[in-house]
């Protein structure tokens, strides 16, 4: 168990993974790494866009009332419904057609019950999710909820890059207008949920350290909640590219500035064993 | 015929429409209000987007050792064609499937063949889609296109609007990081291959008017060329909007200020009859 080397430190995993539960993280992902962690230490853009709709869009008590329109994978359902929203398409919609045409549009009925549309990586986008989605922020006039901005997946292969969440959010954007309220890394929204959760608010930021291997994304979500970062070389960026930064003072707007730099980050399996 | 109206004129259509070719665009849409109008005389964002292709990118004689990627409707599919321009994916792509995955984008084979990636509206559009296109900017450094960038198609019932082509092509730019050639209204691509078809060089711009009822796209076009513009209040533009620009001074730098203003546009079918 990685807390075993720290044992008076809380170490949280906080993730833009929006495809899987905390169990699915957990249980997928955490566990092949032999990591082990309490899945309330967990905070994936999946689970803090669930608590961003309870705390600010569901008013009814039984909230049964109020639901949510996904785009996303089942795990984005998944743990919205185990944090008690109502899913408006808790189905497989892969199955649905792809198209839709313009006096559907006119004439479909739309549920009043969607207060937000939650958009994330979705592998079986189409023009009709599209679509409806739109018409739930025009006619509903929902919260437009992103689970982050990330642009592209890296595959095996290099030059063979996926779209992410960033590019479903992007079509939503252009077609209609909206600007959603994003949630993951390098937003502050996941640092404020988790101080709240675990009663950190009186903890000094000096006590913080956020690690990571994008600029981008962790870095700067350590810059924005005015803590320090470490950025290791051992996967998104590049030796070459801190050397860029700190030797040739080359820094980008865009990217964060990380306070220490590590080749590497991580534990041999048999220490953790 | 429009023209006898106007026999020492010559009259264009430019239009953003990018579903059809400049026959069916003849057949199904002009002719159904009884308007004539040789083809040589429509310029639609599709048929612009060849002209662009074919100046610009094809480079064998024979054009058969290049093609382009489109994802668009079988309309923007056959207009290239009818210019001589190879099409990778010239069937019925609405029965592919909606997905992929990484092992698969890993793996697929690219044709190299694809010079570039044009994208319209497309009612079928799909995340594999997304996905094709990205790995052909990626892998072939193929030219992305976008026949336009308009947000949003109105429909029969208000605040029902469907996304229209800027919203597929903002998917793309989000996935990719890749800018595209803009292609339709309001850039002046269209004007300047316009010119050029007709030997127009020559002729001083005060003889030109533009007439539309869009500011963000017909007016703006227009002065984006530097014509004159007429902006008709019986479409997109209210004459309560009218009223704001001119007497209120409210303008958006975005939207397009026209020279004329006029309430309607058109002729009665019984004397174009």
């Amino acid at each position: 168990m990685i807390q075993k080397f720290y044992p008076h430190k809380k170490i949280f995993l906080i993730t833009n993974n929006s495809t899987r539960t905390r169990q699915q993280i957990l249980e997928e992902k955490l566990r092949s790494f032999n990591f082990e962690l309490d899945i309330k230490y967990i905070y994936s853009s999946a689970y803090v866009s669930s608590q961003y709709v309870k705390q600010n869009l569901i008013k009814d008590t039984n909230q049964q009332e109020q639901s949510v329109y996904i785009i996303g994978q089942n795990g984005l359902k998944q743990e919205m419904k185990n944090n008690g929203i109502r899913v408006i398409n808790d189905y497989d919609d892969t199955r649905d057609s792809i198209e839709i045409g313009s006096d559907e549009i006119s004439s479909m009925e739309v549920d009043s019950s969607v207060c937000a549309v939650i958009a994330g990586i979705n592998f079986s986008f189409t023009y009709r999710k599209l679509c409806l989605a739109s018409l739930y922020l025009q006619l509903n006039n929902s919260t437009f909820i992103a689970t982050n901005s990330d642009k592209y997946f890296t595959t095996q292969v290099k030059d063979r890059h996926m779209p992410a969440g960033g590019s479903i959010v992007n079509a939503i954007i252009g077609g209609t207008l909206v600007n959603p309220i994003l949630i993951g890394k390098p937003e502050r929204m996941t640092f404020e949920i988790m101080i709240r959760d675990h009663n950190l608010e009186e903890e000094s930021l000096s006590k913080f350290l956020m690690i990571g291997d994008n600029l981008l994304t962790d870095v700067l979500f350590g810059n924005n909640c005015g803590i320090d970062t470490l950025v290791v070389l051992s996967g998104n960026t590049s030796e070459s590219k801190a050397i860029d930064m700190f030797i040739n003072k080359n820094m980008s707007k865009e990217e964060g500035i990380p306070t220490y730099v590590s080749p590497y980050f991580g534990f041999s399996s048999q220490n953790l064993s």
